[in-house]
């Protein structure tokens, strides 16, 4: 058992297992582990597989089967803990393979928060290849192509899981989703929709349209407005939306080979809108016309 | 002319000017001066009201005028600039009625941002009371309330513009429309909509009720589903929409006044949206209404 009974030593910032997991707070040493740490008790409590909150539906779980990585546990390796955290979650505690009870010292040096919740786990990665997530033929996926910021990537990836798309592709060109801020604005999402990692946006977009995708690049400056668009019936199959940086947009090579530029349209003197309100609207046109195709 | 000439000496951080303006990053003298600060290029030219750039469109200017304390210069008393920012935006130095030329150190130190453009303005209040707001018949209104964090309440400020939304109250309850985050997050929307700022919120929707508008509260235990809510009509006339914090959601009381509850529809296994995304996908779901009423 890794975690001191009562009397015992805590672990401290300075025990090789805390030095070792705080290392995952970068992205290379994430790479070389291929793990990452994810912190407070809803995002580890997803992360551990435990039975969905009251109210929290699945309708997914037919399609999670071939593919994906996320469903289910998320390999949780270790649990570091505080004692009181340990007090508070013993459901979590009992859960993980292995606990490590910490200073609340050693907890702020793993924490990416100013507040810490007392609970910090490392995982192992959960991202699976392209191919594999294309392969259970997902009806909505999302591309995030070219977004630095990792705030605006996880809160992206939560309305995608909001809105039912069951893939989320993060390039070579888009923060890491195993950033600890994109952990954090995922709100668990990370751990619902099969995500991939890596690679090409613009070898993505023709791998996308190769699997019969509707590959539609949000553009604000794009010949389609999204209303006319979705009356077209543009909406009305399996899609895949992809999402540039909020200042300079997608790459033209990027946008130029989805199949439409589409434009959210501005009705008042907003110049335009943030990345994630223009991903929600666009997002929620296409869980709207899914679900009532007679009207898309 | 308040502004050196070539040889003279820059204004510093300590200079009374440049000292009582930086005062104003404070809510207690905000109020107390019914001033504020507006920093960056972006935002200096929307309060200057300078001609809009190429582009964005202003389908509101009819409806500006009764009521509109935004419409047209937002009042700037000052502006302060580093001899850098001069050089490089002449247009907004000769507009400004006054400016005051600074070192990058006292820019700095007015500055809320950590790479400042070299520019901040000092501007007067521009809000209006609520039933100036109302006087003009708008079709789309948002309530904040209850929200604490000036990003999110600045990014569903420039949602509710981008959206066609021509006024935005701030009760008491939440942040100020003027703080410093809030006023950047708006992008330059807080010079289009008619602002109201303070009084209680559920006096506020039962003004709003009184004003022939349909108040709906976004509500993520709300009995509507937005879509089916949406078939049925429910968007068809003049709405206003109240938003509540992203943690509590809204005050039970005020959620109760409302003419009903509606909920975002979660298709996947996200236990919620955030607020931005949540009001984006409710705000284009009244755009879309109003544009083709027959779908609605």
């Amino acid at each position: 058992m890794q975690h001191p009974r009562p009397g015992e030593v805590l672990f401290t910032e300075r025990t090789p297992r805390v030095v070792a997991a705080r290392k995952l707070q970068r992205r290379r040493d994430r790479d070389a582990a291929r793990r990452f740490l994810v912190e407070g008790p809803q995002a580890v409590r997803e992360a551990l597989g435990s039975p969905a909150a009251p109210g929290t539906r699945s309708p997914r779980a037919d399609q999670a089967a071939p593919s994906s990585g996320a469903a289910g546990r998320a390999g949780v390796v270790e649990l570091f803990v505080t004692p009181e955290a340990a007090d508070r979650y013993p459901d979590l505690v009992a859960e993980a393979p292995s606990v490590s009870v910490v200073t609340e010292q050693a907890m702020a040096s793993l924490a990416d928060t100013v507040h810490p919740q007392g609970l910090v786990a490392v995982c192992e990665f959960l991202d699976v290849p392209l191919r594999a997530a294309l392969a259970s033929g997902p009806g909505l996926v999302v591309v995030l192509a070219g977004i630095a910021d990792p705030g605006n990537a996880g809160t992206v990836l939560r309305t995608a899981d909001a809105a039912g798309a069951s893939v989320v592709v993060f390039p070579d060109d888009t923060v890491d989703p195993y950033n600890g801020k994109c952990v954090r604005a995922s709100a668990g999402s990370l751990f619902h929709v099969d995500v991939v990692r890596g690679g090409d946006s613009l070898a993505c977009v023709g791998a996308l349209r190769d699997a019969g995708l509707r590959v539609l690049a949000a553009d604000a400056y794009g010949a389609h407005d999204l209303d006319r668009y979705t009356d077209d019936g543009g909406l009305s199959g399996r899609t895949a939306w992809v999402f540039g940086a909020e200042a300079h947009g997608l790459a033209p090579e990027v946008a130029r080979a989805a199949h439409a530029r589409v434009k959210v349209p501005i009705h008042g003197r907003a110049e335009s809108l943030n990345l994630a309100a223009a991903a929600a609207v666009c997002l929620y046109a296409s869980a709207r016309a899914a679900r009532r195709p007679a009207a898309s």
